[in-house]
């Protein structure tokens, strides 16, 4: 898959939170590792700035974001120079003779990047429009949350679509470019011994858990509306379900990918009534200790209600109806002010049906394989096998197959695979991936509009039952892994959540 | 389990060359080891020696086949104070006298080793009976090959029958008493994720090989007489398969192992007729070079025959009639002088149906479960995983559970473990645990009676009809993998010998 050369990436929000950590970043390296051909960047911002002063903190922005081993002035040097820096206001449809004349008369790949604000969506592509600056051929990348339940998201969608057609627009979910998500495509779909189990026959429960350590930091504006729920829950556990859960698509392409995922979507037990209250909890943090310092409760944080009823946790437990998830319960946790930062996908198999060794702990014994997305990538596979020496006794053991930290026979396996012997190899970040494969015309890690609108219509009532209900989110304390319900939800079965790995 | 105290070991062919090389090292290793208690060995051999020539002998080979870092000379003092050295020929009913002022009137734990020809099994129990040496509670150990073919092993099992029950025949088999080989049972029946492939539908094939780079060494005599077949297919290589295709017994208890065993055995489709030729290779060597020296033909070997028709080399396919196994190959290969010395069982998973990657090498980049016995004990996991980077790539990886070189995750947990964290853990010799067992009356990993004798029964009409045949062996290269019909069998089957691992 190759960049179709010459482009132009407009990106606006150009100087926002998300370029300056993650999209400029992630772009230099593109550059740095001689994958991104000549072409242009446009940065669109608001303020009135000097190109130098722009340059300035984007640069800064990328070396104190990237490592210190990739911090190369001479690759800078050669970046900068694709980029030029627009200063407008996205909602004056005039402003943006300002980008016009930036801009060639026909590119054959234009992509606009919108990483603003989901609410500014119709206005940019309204004046892109007006403006004669969308092709045929241009793209939009669009950044989520879009909307906020399923009538605003069908309105955005609706604008959008007045002057991009479907296979123009892409949705990005960052967690779908994290390269351990697809390798668990690769260990499903090309291991017979894992594709031949992932069912309902041999995999007791699925666990998926975005926990974060921090607070709501400077967001509270934002967080405010949006809660847990729709920052998290919606999008990025839901996105990575489909991935765990899908039938494996009959080609790696586009559209196979995505009729799948959105057959999962399609195949969640409605959460409704009654059932809100046993399967989704809620939870606010509360003060308390994080790594080892106190903080404030989330009613205390700057910019937040002291009535707030946001919350800032959601555990659920989803059943998928199919054949082959039927019985298998998955269980989604995601919060702020938690114990740990991490993301972690835990495939539990069953438990053996019985044992003829002495096991104390044979459900705690069971297989597991373990996806983990943060802070570092990898993938773990917990067996049981022999106890070296006299006896038959049985311990657990767990396997790696962390690229951060690889073992001998992975890094022998890379030498073999012709990769210099002893060579690190760089594990690309999210947004790498999914700028290249936006920039190259391959949405297959992008959501199309009936996963993102089947996704807020499974929602749409939980959200819509909390907004009408009294109750407050469960208190639990910062630093701890959640309120008591949270682990009541998996007590009830019988279950634990990961919590030790 | 323990060792009953106080035992006695009586050792026949005491200064031979297996209680030489393999049972006085591994006896001296329990006791470094701490695991043997107070009791008395008694070496009893054909030449007259003097205690202290004994003594130097036996450590010297001590020290010279344990590792460095075991050559204790405080360990071997305790060690040295429990042996004692009796002379006299075993075919001579009245000089047992000698060995019974050597041992108490009653023991509880009287253990005779046989570690002589078989063809001398029915003297020696004849005279310990005449000289009132057996006890209700003595047990004897058998050294393989228990016979030359079905009529001589049943008269040799007759004759051990007289005088000691059923309950008191160790039959040895060092195979099973391989770290790796109990460590496969484990992963077999504590992991249901393999466990609940271990069958037809999954698995495509199964290999065991066991490969010598040497000749046939100073062993002639011996060698002429068995050859490969029944040196090594009908003991070693058919133990293994046991172990690998058996049932899951419903208990860890020598009964339930060895009921399992022999319905394997039972269940092995017949060889006979002209199978024979189609479905057994026999090869000899041919000079060649092995390890990079040129080395004469097995007929140029001193001691052997120059027109001698002993095999050197066996290669089989062997399918067993039972549901598990129905449709699935078991290919065995054993040789002298071939192009390394290993063992390895390759229980190799079938391909995926459908490739949703490019791969080009679908079916030898398939799931495979490696267990390496020789030279070093081990466990391989053949997966595939997504190469790091963009696209979706798949490159296999070998994820490694090898005892003697542990990961770091290995490590870590013998330390949640209550080992001691960062100590190697020593592999204990397949002799030590069978040694132990022995004298803690566990037979568990002992052959019994109808194991042995169905296993000749399988083999026997092999065996006569090559003492029938006028062809010779296939005659294959020095240092190579055997004669090319042995490659033959299974690219007939569109398979391959797994030989570059």
């Amino acid at each position: 898959m190759q960049i179709e050369q010459p482009y132009e990436l407009v990106l606006f929000g150009g100087l926002g939170d998300l370029a300056l950590r993650k999209l400029f970043p992630a772009l230099y390296l593109l550059d740095l590792d001689k994958r991104l051909p000549q072409g242009r960047i446009i940065a669109v911002g608001r303020k009135t700035l000097k190109l130098n002063a722009v340059m300035t903190k984007i640069k800064q922005a990328i070396f104190s974001h990237v490592d210190e081993r990739y911090q190369d002035d001479a690759c800078w040097q050669r970046f900068s120079e694709r980029l030029q820096y627009v200063c407008l206001d996205v909602q004056q449809a005039d402003a943006y003779q300002a980008l016009a004349s930036e801009l060639e008369e026909t590119c054959p790949n234009r992509l606009f990047y919108l990483a603003t604000a989901s609410y500014l969506y119709a206005d940019i592509v309204v004046s892109l429009h007006h403006n004669q600056l969308i092709q045929a051929s241009s793209k939009v990348v669009l950044e989520k949350p879009i909307g906020h339940d399923l009538a605003s998201a069908k309105e955005i969608n609706k604008s959008v679509a007045e002057y991009f057609s479907e296979e123009q627009i892409y949705r990005i979910d960052h967690y779908l470019g994290k390269e351990t998500v697809q390798n668990l495509m690769v260990l499903r779909f090309a291991n017979s011994i894992f594709e031949s189990q992932w069912n309902q026959k041999y995999i007791d429960h699925i666990q998926i858990s975005i926990s974060e350590s921090l607070g709501v930091e400077k967001r509270a504006g934002f967080y405010e509306q949006v809660g847990a729920f729709r920052d998290m829950m919606q999008n990025h556990l839901l996105q990575l379900l489909c991935i765990v859960a899908m039938e494996p698509p009959a080609k790696m392409e586009p559209d196979a990918v995505r009729d799948e995922k959105v057959k999962v979507i399609k195949a969640l037990r409605p959460i409704e009534g009654k059932d809100i209250q046993d399967k989704v909890i809620r939870g606010q943090y509360n003060q308390g200790l994080s790594e080892g310092k106190p903080v404030p409760s989330y009613r205390n944080e700057e910019g937040v209600d002291g009535q707030s009823q946001t919350e800032t946790f959601v555990a659920m437990k989803v059943e998928i109806e199919n054949w082959r998830w039927a019985g298998v319960p998955f269980y989604l946790r995601t919060g702020k002010r938690l114990a740990e930062r991490a993301c972690e996908i835990v495939v539990q198999f069953k438990e053996i049906p019985h044992s003829i060794f002495a096991m104390q702990h044979k459900k705690t014994m069971a297989n597991k394989l373990i996806f983990r997305l943060q802070p570092d990538e990898g993938i773990r596979l917990q067996l049981c096998e022999k106890k070296i020496g006299s006896g038959m006794n049985v311990r657990p053991m767990i396997l790696s197959l962390n690229p951060d930290n690889p073992s001998q026979d992975f890094i022998r396996l890379q030498g073999n695979d012709n990769d210099s012997k002893n060579k690190t190899v760089r594990v690309p970040e999210a947004y790498e991936r999914l700028l290249f494969d936006a920039l190259a015309s391959n949405p297959t890690l992008f959501l199309r509009d009936d996963e993102l609108m089947q996704a807020w219509d499974w929602v749409d009532p939980i959200l819509a039952a909390w907004q009408e209900s009294e109750d407050s989110p469960e208190s639990y304390t910062a630093g701890t892994w959640g309120p008591a319900e949270a682990t009541l939800l998996l007590a009830r079965d019988g279950r634990l959540w990961n919590e030790n790995n």
